[in-house]
């Protein structure tokens, strides 16, 4: 709990995603005042999918219910668009004065983002006018608002062998005219393997220049893959439960890899394996976000940036985690995505844990996972949903 | 002229604006297949502003059938918005098959990309739902088209004192975990002035993922300020004319310069005057288009990236150039951009020296511009429209 003077108000954009729902109990649970902003647009993708959470989420009105009964808190939802409706976004922010907004209101699957050309532009018209939506309301309503945005590892790219990932900037030396050398700060130069994760690169141009030209305070989070369902909130009650996405779109390898492990499904690796990826759980990621929103940067102060993980693993060591733990199976397709087949990956993230966070990691939570949801709901999966359909390549190799 | 074989179906996406217009019309005159897509934004945003060209531009209809008269060619054009019509811009580049896309259907206007929320926020919705549309829509249709696109000297930002700025990309050295260097090409680092330059950054992320994954060849032409009025091909009719703007937002600062003489109006300086900027003559942004077309990159070549311009000067060095050609007085007004007062400016240009440009440089063209252009056309002017009225700055400082 939070002592009164450290209470804040804060906007939730997204609230009723994955990460943005768990986000908004956890910051009212410690006691600030929290409001949702979201259009649905998560569900709505469920619906064209025709795939939907191996749990059984409820509708925004039942969760706030059932968060008042647990909690006695209250927490206020608005649906609109933040991407379309600029006027009611400006007019919700000018009457609601909040001190802080938390923006998950991005599409944020990258197989999803290369489905079809529609599917790119969805990506890239939502993202883009959202994000920048938010940044010219909060310049118009004069208010100093910190803005904290979830981004990801993977505007990094993967090729950064021998050299740790820094916390957002790149400390470089370039040759000047005369032959010596000058020393720079850069964003770190951006690789995008996708089209959702281009659109993150390009959130942080955004960042950039409303950071030097207005002042906007923003805390950028570069996170890694998420794992993991619930936090001590949406446990407190069956109506609050998060969603488990384990479809070929939405599903992250790890959740796939239980969920599959769970009805007897092998455990689909794509290519060798030899990806090495970031993994955060979603407790940690509710816990940064708080600790993001309690450490603002100061005015004047340039994006803050911190790398949001607690691990790195190759694809096939996990798969064979679970494969250890369940007795599953492992297939090894071919990978519909454009890059190496073997990464190395090392990434700084001294920041979150210099302030404190105590990371959970997968020796700890993997197993609880496997019983207390994907076999606790296996009934509820739809196994033609689980392989992965969208191609990164417009004309697919043999 | 060129030879049969060298001969190209060219589609101009903004062929109705400053650049695009003249670029056509040469490219015609070469013996190039020429059409044009313009939804006449340019024209309509004159509406909005109450501003109109110094020059008497035509309606499009009376340009192409002058263009007839005076070639003997056809120019065929499409009225469509390209960040909004992607389904018409699909069939258009299906059905027409070109060689090649020039892109400059982008919000060009700093000043205009920073007037109000909404001007923004209709920059960066136009521009870059624009570029993504033609990167898909070129994905989609199949076809081994070569986008040309005009981007800018801004995206450099104007801090690099010691430094010549290289064609695209930099050579960076970092350390690795164990302390060896590694050496690495990276685009130039971004560090967009306004809310307009700063979608040309995103435009740079759009190319370097598309090229990548999708393997289309790009040319992004990264063009200093633009000055001059007509090019051989404009000045063949009088109803060919090229716009020439003069106002606070579209009037580049050369060209207002030579306009503000010619009506007896105070040269207007913004801050110090000590801003280097990059300049080009519009006949050499014309012949530099014919040569980035007729040196396209290979297949799998990535973005290439020429600077475009062939002189830099300090604004106050400019307008003491006019003021001694002409007799006009300086005044020194606020500067509205958050910018340096002062800034140092050395360009690499040599790709474009390479392929044989022979620039036309301010001593030669300048007198000619006051007399043929700003002297002849002095009594269209409205002086009223001269003052810049934009405002970097969400509160303007006293």
């Amino acid at each position: 709990m939070i002592l009164a003077n450290e209470k804040k108000k804060i906007m939730v954009l997204g609230g009723d995603g994955f990460c943005g729902w768990p986000t908004s109990l956890h910051l009212s649970n410690l006691g600030h005042d929290v409001f949702i902003v979201d259009n649905l647009s998560r569900r709505n993708i469920d619906n064209e999918l025709e795939a939907e959470s191996l749990t059984p989420i409820q509708p925004m009105g039942t969760r706030l219910q059932a968060w008042k009964e647990v909690s006695g808190k209250d927490i206020r939802f608005y649906n609109f668009n933040v991407a379309r409706d600029y006027d009611h976004l400006l007019k919700v922010i000018v009457e609601e004065q909040p001190d802080t907004i938390v923006h998950f209101a991005e599409q944020r699957s990258a197989p999803y983002s290369m489905k079809s050309p529609n599917h790119k532009r969805y990506t890239v018209d939502n993202n883009l006018n959202a994000t920048h939506n938010v940044l010219a309301a909060i310049v118009q309503s004069g208010l100093d608002i910190h803005l904290v945005h979830l981004g990801t590892m993977g505007v990094y790219g993967y090729g950064t062998a021998g050299m740790s990932i820094p916390e957002g900037y790149l400390q470089i030396e370039v040759p000047t005219d005369t032959g010596e050398r000058i020393s720079k700060k850069i964003l770190y130069p951006a690789d995008p393997g996708s089209v959702y994760h281009m659109t993150k690169t390009q959130d942080q141009l955004f960042f950039l220049f409303y950071n030097k030209n207005d002042a906007v305070r923003i805390t950028d989070l570069h996170q890694g893959i998420v794992w993991g369902t619930n936090t001590k909130e949406t446990m407190a009650d069956e109506r609050l439960i998060n969603r488990f996405d384990y479809d070929g779109d939405y599903g992250t390898v790890l959740n796939r890899f239980l969920m599959q492990a769970a009805v007897h499904y092998p455990l689909t690796v794509h290519g060798t394996g030899g990806q090495t990826r970031a993994f955060i759980h979603i407790q940690d990621t509710v816990r940064c976000l708080q600790l993001a929103i309690e450490n603002p940067p100061e005015a004047g102060d340039k994006v803050q940036i911190f790398n949001q993980m607690t691990e790195t693993h190759r694809v096939r060591d996990l798969a064979k985690l679970v494969s250890d733990m369940t007795g599953a199976e492992v297939a090894y397709l071919p990978n519909p995505r454009k890059e190496a087949d073997e990464n190395e990956l090392h990434v700084k993230n001294d920041l979150f844990l210099s302030k404190g966070l105590k990371p959970t990691y997968l020796s700890e939570g993997l197993l609880m996972e496997v019983t207390q949801i994907a076999e606790r709901y296996a009934n509820r999966a739809d196994l033609s949903k689980i392989p992965a359909t969208s191609n990164w390549r417009s004309k697919p190799e043999a």
